[in-house]
């Protein structure tokens, strides 16, 4: 079918941005190559092989005729609208072919020249001045440094990138900004059976980036599913906000790799140590509900499954095999991702008992043994995926003894179309017979080679349905005082800095947090009035400027019984702080009624450049730097998030109540997580906030912050 | 080569029990049918195809010829000495042919047949009678309910198996509980270019276990590398020795699978809770050396690395690139598993200049982009694997543009040989490749798909190398006194109960253990006395009969500072026994000082069916049960791996100090690890062992055991 001919699907996406990227209706592709063999050669020939069912206009100055199409010097002598700019001259030549697309009113660009801000200085000022000016053209752009698009659509059949491939029939999206890995999978579309619709490479992501891609795909009725190969968040923040959307629609699986390129951060703050890029990508990821993978292998297997099957509709997996080893890998497999193995009924037992072989087992998994035939194997199916005990079935077919393995696996396949339930066909160490298999039934079921891929593919497809039927939380207020804290923020100096203690525990005072009653001695005269009104046991903390670990300085001294230790542990504390320099900047004392005996934990916040302010609680103590038992949140956290970072810390169990102590109060935790939340997003100026140790207990009364730490940015 | 020629390798084993599975000189086929396509067609079909060199002899009581070989109605009717019966008959067939074997003096058989215990009670009726009659015949049986063995040595060239597959030469040894996994693994041998050398599927292990044919293969100069797939360890304490003598040879590589399988047991001890069955496989496979590894893939993967590459020197790693996606995978892989990617040498640097591309990138990895040629690729390959900052090299080839991809990848493989260097290629979506280029190339280095995976083995063959450079520990002994010690053993009554306090402490006492001063007060009265003694504050426990969790029974008070808080405390216990109905049983007051602000250990020892005693260390108090912080070695324990126990945990951060602290005296853990060992090795009867907690301090003499458990079974 033509685009010409009035296809509906073609003109569907109109209203967005990157329809003229995904459907042009023609295409300029400028520095086409006469030569075979070279980069635009073969895209032109692949968009020519393809059907591409647009027009193709290559430009070239000292050319006649590319692959019996007609050449022009430039965009500006076509007479015809364009809708799509290819560039592929010489990284010198770039922003000339530019300005001639400006000239010509082109304002889709893909940009596959290489040599940009990836290859150091002189690439990068050259890229600044591309984003410059498409701006100032209103252009967007696609690129530099990457390998193209493709659409599969058949009314489309556009194969703008010069990687050969066979197009298979499906629903996955893939965006990708390494192009050679793109290329590596692009290759493999028939052999694994993956059904790529929509790709696109975005190289430097230097104007269009994965966050405006994944947006675009999420209309799409073609698209079932997106899958994301990513080296870098263009913006964590965005991304969170746009994959949260999408994956309440579709399935969102990414890679996020260069893991280890996280830059360290000193570790001047617990939370803000603890947020290595790592824990921002992963609780971006979570939050968002985003799908993360760590290997192509992965992902595409998913992304069959998800493009492919139905989601389950509980965690119940029955399997089918005549193999008992992968059976048990895919077992052993599945309990790790959640999913249980129940028996099957007694109904389905006595009517597999009637063709099984003598020797099968039919618990769950059931083993049909190599000689099981593709009847059995049919009947099996059926039986299992009519089983009322079964919410998902994956069959294992290893490689049968002297019979046709495809006649087996199409009769499966005929089979798993009884039922709406999800089914994932195995077909063990017979790779070739997957892509056969697939041109045989177009309809078939998700087939994967690996037992144990199979189940993680259920258990993510399993978490994922979960995922999109949870409601989203609430943004709960309280009653902070936002006008009254905004009085104290107003009239800090400028700068980056921690506040004092006095500014300190009035803001989080008047915003409604459980700081515990402190007050500030000047000298020991004074600090002997205020203990008395206190009381003991009693801590007491020394002030500094530029004091932060005071523990490790020895400056905190807890379990102050009377008045005489009072007194002795003031002089140590001086004495210390004159060892270690801090004398001239001792400000007081903070004293304090010493709790104990109860559960302690952290609380805090960290403003990450690209991700925003996140919000960290976990088990404290000495424990944190050794378990780093924590849970991230990214502002405005909702209710349930805030209940959802309790329940994810392991200490939770602690929490909950261990050895006969009673659970403390997590509705009063995470009143205090919303709270955090609230202040970091009524005032972003705190970059940093730790409240360290924040005490809790059965009672909400004796739940306490004491200690707490803000830095301030303006 | 015939094996009547003479041939050394044939005979080289003679002395080892297997020697007449792996290389016999005649078979009997007990149970060969004419119908081609049955299982035993099909096996004799495979021994003459593959050019088996020795004779044989198919038995059926109603044919004459099979496959152009001459049949007898028995074994017994047979002149010529026969090594290895092979015995498919049906099962209720299988004894009497058990029996003509022994007439025949056959004493190697190899039972096909299924339908014995894994069917249920009738079949492991039938398979015990089976091994009682092997053990009388003073036979050895590998099977039943297995796939067979191969030996695909030239001189041999055996495949006794029914699958048909195609050899690869190669060192890899493997040995499958599974028949149908290893039906699998064979049938994609030349497709994985996976060179199997000896296969064996051991079925049911009636007889020949795992542990005998890991041992056979240790001297085995045609064997590099043992892969293995069990369900279940036969024997673990044995595997344990077995697999820890052969690790120091070659590699050991393992999948332990039916996981999920793991007993659930009560939670009456904290060593017994924790020492899991997945506990116990993985700590007997640490101490053993031997590689785990969750999949088939992973398995083969490495093995291949094994057979074909060397073992790297250091954990530096270097790679090169022709795309940049898959390069950063690897490098994220190769940071997990402890290896490093340094900068490469000027000079290396400067050479690379002179051919690359100009956008490429010369750091490591090194990406020469797409258009990377056959040329460039070895000179780079040789480079870099010159370089001395490089231990290891990994070359990624993505599916090159417009180049012939044989080409290049042989350019490689040439090159890799100039350097003694760990060097893995990896086709990446190039499988069909890997086989073609595997012929072409007999000497090719490794070739794996996967770029991480690639990372991952060679980051396991690193640590290889370091666990086979490791040298063993010593058995130390401390002064136990083991005759006094005994003394209070040999008049313990027989059972399996909990020792009463007084035993417990007078035999860790006389062993050597730092149990706090605990003395017993059987009433008010006594406890003063006793108080006055032990000075304030202490800890009073209660002592009752059937009274295991002291601490969830509030039988614990701890801090008691004066004679007033005793009385109330005791009187506080006995009302709460009272409730709990323990009032009859009460025994006492433990009681002891009060030592508090150091850390909470565990130290303790359990006693599994298989695998014998294990001794755990770990973090104590509450966070034992929620962080499962511990290390767990089987006893005896040398004093490596005391020290391996207290290193592998991550609380040993905590151990080494932190905030400031005194790091705690660890060689005294070790010295009460090893005690502890040469108790359980001492008295065996000391089923669980708790010291909880085993406080530690950076002072030994305030390192003391607070509460001690032991439970006793003759």
């Amino acid at each position: 079918m033509s685009i010409f001919n009035g296809n509906k699907n073609f003109y569907m996406f109109e209203k967005h941005d990157l329809n003229k990227f995904f459907y042009p209706k023609s295409i300029a592709v400028i520095g086409a190559s006469t030569k075979k063999g070279s980069l635009s050669w073969e895209l032109i020939n692949n968009l020519i092989k393809f059907g591409y069912q647009g027009r193709i206009f290559p430009i070239n100055p000292k050319a006649e005729v590319i692959q019996c199409l007609k050449v022009y010097k430039s965009v500006t002598e076509i007479k015809e609208k364009i809708d799509l700019a290819i560039i592929m001259v010489s990284r010198n030549l770039v922003l000339q072919a530019l300005d001639e697309c400006y000239k010509k009113k082109i304002d889709a660009i893909l940009l596959i020249t290489a040599g940009f801000k990836e290859t150091g200085k002189s690439g990068a000022n050259l890229e600044n001045e591309l984003v410059r000016r498409v701006n100032i053209y209103k252009m967007k752009l696609v690129g530099p440094n990457c390998m193209g698009i493709i659409n599969m659509e058949e009314s489309v059949s556009m194969n703008a990138t010069f990687v050969r491939n066979t197009p298979v029939s499906g629903g996955i999206a893939f965006v990708s900004q390494s192009g050679a890995l793109g290329a590596a999978v692009l290759a493999i579309l028939e052999q694994k059976d993956i059904g790529i619709i929509h790709f696109i490479s975005i190289g430097n992501k230097a104007d269009i980036t994965e966050n405006e891609v994944i947006k675009y795909w999420k209309d799409s009725d073609v698209i079932k599913v997106i899958t994301v190969y990513l080296e870098s968040l263009s913006n964590a923040n965005e991304f969170l906000k746009v994959a949260g959307e999408v994956t309440k629609l579709k399935p969102v699986i990414a890679i996020k790799a260069a893991r280890t390129a996280s830059g360290q951060k000193a570790a001047s703050s617990h939370t803000g140590a603890l947020a290595s890029s790592e824990n921002v990508v992963n609780t971006i990821f979570q939050q968002s509900g985003v799908i993360r993978v760590d290997t192509v292998e992965d992902m595409f297997d998913l992304a069959k499954c998800f493009d492919r099957g139905s989601l389950p509709l509980g965690n119940r997996l029955g399997i089918l095999t005549n193999a008992g080893g992968p059976a048990i890998l895919a077992s052993d497999e599945a309990d790790k991702w959640g999913l249980t193995l129940p028996s099957l009924s007694a109904a389905t037992i006595n009517k597999l008992k009637e063709f099984a072989p003598e020797e099968a087992s039919l618990n769950n998994p059931v083993d049909l043994l190599p000689p099981a035939t593709a009847e059995m194997y049919a009947k099996a199916t059926e039986l299992m995926l009519k089983d009322e005990n079964i919410d998902s079935l994956i069959i294992i077919l290893g490689p049968p003894l002297m019979l046709d393995t495809i006649e087996i696996a199409k009769a499966i396949c005929d089979a798993t179309k009884v039922s709406k339930k999800t089914s994932v066909l195995v077909l063990m160490s017979q790779d070739e017979n997957i892509s056969k298999l697939s041109k045989l039934d177009k309809t078939h079921p998700p087939i994967l080679n690996s037992a144990e891929s199979a189940s993680r593919c259920i258990g993510r497809m399993y978490s994922y349905k979960i995922w999109k039927e949870t409601k989203s939380g609430n943004l709960i207020k309280y009653d902070e005082n936002k006008i009254k804290t905004a009085k104290y923020i107003n009239v800090l100096k400028k700068g980056e800095y921690y506040l004092d203690f006095e500014t300190t525990y009035n803001i989080l005072k008047t915003y409604g947090f459980p700081v515990i009653e402190s007050k500030i001695a000047k000298d020991l005269q004074e600090s002997v009035g205020i203990a008395e009104s206190i009381g003991f046991p009693l801590v007491i903390k020394a002030e500094a400027k530029g004091l932060i670990h005071k523990t490790e300085a020895g400056a905190v001294i807890t379990d102050i019984k009377n008045i005489e230790e009072l007194v002795q542990a003031e002089n140590l504390i001086l004495s210390r702080l004159k060892e270690k320099g801090f004398e001239k900047d001792f400000i007081g004392f903070v004293m304090q009624p010493f709790l104990k005996g109860d559960v302690e934990t952290i609380l805090g916040s960290f403003k990450d450049e690209s991700a925003g302010h996140l919000i960290m609680f976990g088990m404290g103590g000495i424990f944190v730097e050794v378990y780093k038992d924590t849970a991230f949140r990214v502002a405005p956290v909702s209710d349930k998030e805030a209940e959802s970072m309790i329940n994810y810390i392991k200490g939770n169990k602690i929490l909950s109540g261990i050895r006969g102590k009673k659970p403390v109060d997590k509705e009063f935790i995470k009143e205090n997580i919303l709270r955090l939340s609230s202040l970091v997003c009524d005032f972003p100026e705190f970059i940093e906030i730790d409240f360290n140790p924040f005490v809790v207990s059965s009672d909400k009364k004796k739940c306490r912050i004491l200690d707490a730490r803000i830095k301030f940015k303006s």
